[in-house]
């Protein structure tokens, strides 16, 4: 019996067995969907470490004048906490239309921009809506893996494809798989996580033709990290207009330094919208998350202001590295994806050690290093020194770690 | 173009077309999920008018104390805002436990509660955990809709068995359907909406026999009225340690005046807890959501005050409506369901005319109407009572508003 029970006293009935208020039973005991027996939950471990680069948030935390006018939004939220939230959060998506308009080069209309609790929850609303049993959905991996455990926790079988080595996907590519598997959904990630690699337009472009000539699905471009592209880069969000099947996704998590509040966001064509309100929980957006998520566009310039910091950050990992032996995929978001490494599960072990957490995504050889503030990325850069200190370079040109 | 983005300039590209930036489609032109098509987005119509009774919130709004409260946790969960939310939401789980105790009669332990966006995700997540294709959920209408709507989106068949005539629901029969349709998840509702009725423990006890016996699935008990109900009736969270199949799921929405937190939970085995890491969307509760929860169960003792108060005029409503020729269900919910009506939905509009809104579920006859203020409820009360001045019974025992 647990400690907290003690203030009932004779109230609380005995356990059942031993001092457990349960009885024994495993997953494999529970009536679970085949799909799900033998996973693992999605997510990175969460370790107490003093140089956290594993998750790509952005490092800067609000200044004082935002939390402060945070915290008065959530307050004059509080007033009204017993009644529900505004169910189409109208006021938040014309803020977000307003945001995302010069990034789209045309005025963005509310109609056309949807919310939800994290971009995860927008991209499981897509698959609800467009995917489903008996429906395909097709992603380019190495990608967030997320678009493949959504669509498989909403029935949509998936299909992966492969990029080039260089972590590019050309036109043509896109194109024979649109054609080949007739997908419900197609998911484009520009920039690319884990790689960086942000996608020409021209593939976004031959993306949306291929759908449209086999009318099978809807294209997604998830653009989670597009503030953080290279200038020069354009976003999907300009395709809008010409393209009725296109959505592209995005979130405040990582430019607008929003990670805790959750809160992601799509434009699309206002049909693409009607169709997810078929499937969104009622009420699915909080009326702190919607007042949180407005405060924090209100003050968007601030907060953009630290994208220009990581950026920089980011760069000087891209310059650095080679130094060291290593090649990276060039990057136009907030995390530099590098290798390659005989053994990176030994690479991030031996930066583990020295109190930098990075991320093992899975992909043989390489490792994932997000762009934190200055100080992070020398304590990053210095522990990598010293872990490739006398490392071999194999046959494959694989950077192998140094027997101690 | 809109207004908003004239402050672009010339920087803002033509539309297509006409004077939006998309070309002409509507729902049918794009690749829906077929049991998608035809559909209509759930909820009740949010509509400005002085008296709301229509979504069974809780009237009473958070005191000035708890809403200074309130945003100071916010503000303090701003201070960290780049950051991810704690994935597992441990401490929110803790209190959680914490304050399910008395009612389940013993020690409830964190790992047997899981807390998610409202009890709508936390449903959606059982279904994708223990439901999906070739599956199937059984629910006893009329009943809370959103179980059945649930059910669909995440391509789990629905079988709706009914209640009885006076909308209770015997053990017998809830037995009969496990026994017939072998379902992966029954749902019961106690109380149930929209008729308000609590279901005696021994359905509930009958349907976990039943599951047992024939291993097919999970027995969810949706209590999110649960706080209620009227003495003596007793809550399945009781049952929890002798029957590992039950799930019962609760809201913040309603006894805690938070609707607008959006804040649903459920005690279970822990093994459930564990299947729901495999389907759940990381980091899907936001950390203001987790300190804003907190917050409200610290106080508790004061916003469970409130539900006294929302019972007396429950209470009042049940004793004040058999005097104007009506029939109503007996009620351990914040709401009552009232009838029977030749046109319930002439009613329905009356009573808007009225400046007072109340629900038409599409329950032939039948209306619900939410415990409000004092005020609230005499402001009902009396248009209802002008509504039915000179309405007729028919031969059936319904009540047809007289012709003006």
């Amino acid at each position: 019996m647990t400690a907290q029970a003690t203030g009932f006293g004779g109230a609380v009935a005995a356990p059942v067995g031993d001092d457990r208020p349960w009885r024994p039973l495993d997953l494999d005991g529970l009536p679970l969907r085949d799909s799900l027996r033998g996973q693992s939950p999605y997510g990175a471990p969460q370790l107490d470490v003093p140089v956290r680069l594993n998750t790509n948030e952005n490092p800067h935390p609000p200044s004082i004048g935002l939390v402060d006018a945070l915290g008065k939004a959530a307050t004059l939220a509080a007033t009204e906490a017993n009644r529900y939230p505004d169910r189409g959060a109208d006021a938040l998506r014309a803020d977000l239309a307003y945001y995302l308009t010069p990034d789209a080069g045309f005025g963005v209309h509310t109609a056309q921009v949807w919310a939800a609790n994290g971009s995860n929850e927008i991209l499981q609303q897509l698959c609800q809506a467009f995917g489903g049993p008996g429906r395909v959905a097709v992603g380019f991996e190495p990608s967030y893996s997320m678009h493949r455990l959504i669509a498989l926790a909403t029935a949509t079988e998936w299909v992966a494809e492969r990029r080039a080595a260089d972590f590019t996907l050309s036109a043509e590519a896109v194109a024979r798989a649109i054609e080949r598997h007739r997908p419900a959904l197609l998911f484009l990630c520009s920039p690319n996580n884990p790689t960086g690699t942000a996608l020409p337009l021209d593939v976004v472009v031959a993306a949306c033709e291929a759908m449209h000539a086999v009318g099978s699905g809807m294209v997604v471009v998830d653009e989670a990290y597009a503030e953080f592209r290279r200038a020069g880069v354009p976003s999907a969000l300009t395709l809008l207009p010409q393209h009725p099947r296109l959505i592209v996704t995005r979130t405040m998590s990582k430019a607008f330094a929003l990670a805790g509040a959750r809160v992601g966001y799509l434009a699309a064509h206002p049909a693409v919208v009607d169709a997810l309100q078929l499937v969104r929980l009622p009420y699915h957006l909080s009326s702190f998350t919607q007042a949180v998520a407005r405060t924090a566009l209100a003050h968007a310039d601030e907060l953009l202001g630290t994208v220009e910091s990581v950026k920089a950050q980011r760069d000087r990992i891209v310059r650095e590295l080679p130094a060291l032996g290593l090649r990276l995929a060039p990057s136009d978001a907030n995390f530099v994806f590098f290798g390659v490494f005989g053994d990176q599960q030994a690479v991030w072990r031996a930066l583990l050690d020295a109190g930098v957490l990075v991320r093992d995504v899975g992909i043989d050889g390489w490792l994932r290093v997000t762009a934190g503030l200055p100080g992070e990325i020398d304590a990053f850069l210095a522990a990598l020194t010293r872990v490739l200190a006398g490392a071999d370079v194999d046959a494959d040109g694989r950077v192998t770690l140094a027997t101690r």
